[in-house]
């Protein structure tokens, strides 16, 4: 029924602080995946680009501004929609992509009923997160990690 | 005219040998981007997951046998289809996803004209490559530098 939908693209940003820690959006009530903490975004509309629907989702979802020119590529997590874990077929392809940056305007005010809440890189792992969350959390730090060694490189 | 399409989601996998080369494809005369050096992949069609994509790729332009689950996400790319550069509104989004693998069956020969040669990463930037695969040989530089560093860990 569903064989012949092209991929579901989704596209979440990591905001990163001066102190590097990461925004994470816990969904609200009555919605799939109700509690759990993600990455906020949300999918990619017919005629945008991923960098653009990445502008829009935080802009609705959390009232802040951002340069397209600032979103880093992360990592990106691929499953079937409505997946919990085992692959049946037939269904929707879903590909979540994860931006991140350290540049916005505005602070982050979740708009949608959910909290959102700043967590250090480490602790990510420990939140309930929706299942392809995990797998961004853990290209986000790979990220982190090689970004810091680039900027402290010389003081090692 | 394209402005209500969802985004082109394009897969590409990393073959990675036991001393860390990488197999790139050389694109064949008479294609778009004829003669530049590129991850080998292709499109989702409709119905598959992206992971599905990947290894029927893999088969059709190597004829090399993979097992989906060997695939890890290493990192992903965004532009506009037949973007040079420049960002022309009202093209369709292009999606590039890149997976790595160190595990296939058989003897990775092109299938579609191109040639195919192993790369060490550190010269993957020297490669004349379509604009998006620059981002993800930087990706897979960091990628490759985080798995040998995790294997290596106890020794230094």
């Amino acid at each position: 029924m569903a064989k012949n939908l092209t991929p579901l693209v989704v596209v979440a940003v990591a905001l990163v602080d001066a102190q590097g820690h990461v925004l994470m959006q816990q969904r609200p009530e009555g919605t799939m995946h109700a509690g759990l903490w993600e990455f906020p975004g949300g999918k990619v509309d017919p005629g945008e680009s991923a960098e653009q629907a990445a502008v829009r989702e935080m802009e609705e979802e959390l009232a802040v501004g951002l340069d397209s020119s600032s979103l880093v590529p992360v990592g990106f997590a691929s499953g079937l929609l409505g997946e919990g874990g085992g692959g049946a077929s037939g269904r929707r392809a879903l590909v979540l992509l994860l931006y991140a940056t350290r540049a916005w305007e505005g602070t982050p005010v979740s708009q949608e009923g959910g909290q959102a809440q700043w967590y250090a890189p480490q602790g990510l792992g420990e939140l309930a997160m929706p299942p392809l969350d995990y797998p961004l959390a853990d290209a986000l730090k790979i990220w982190l990690n090689h970004d810091s060694s680039e900027e402290y490189a010389d003081r090692c």
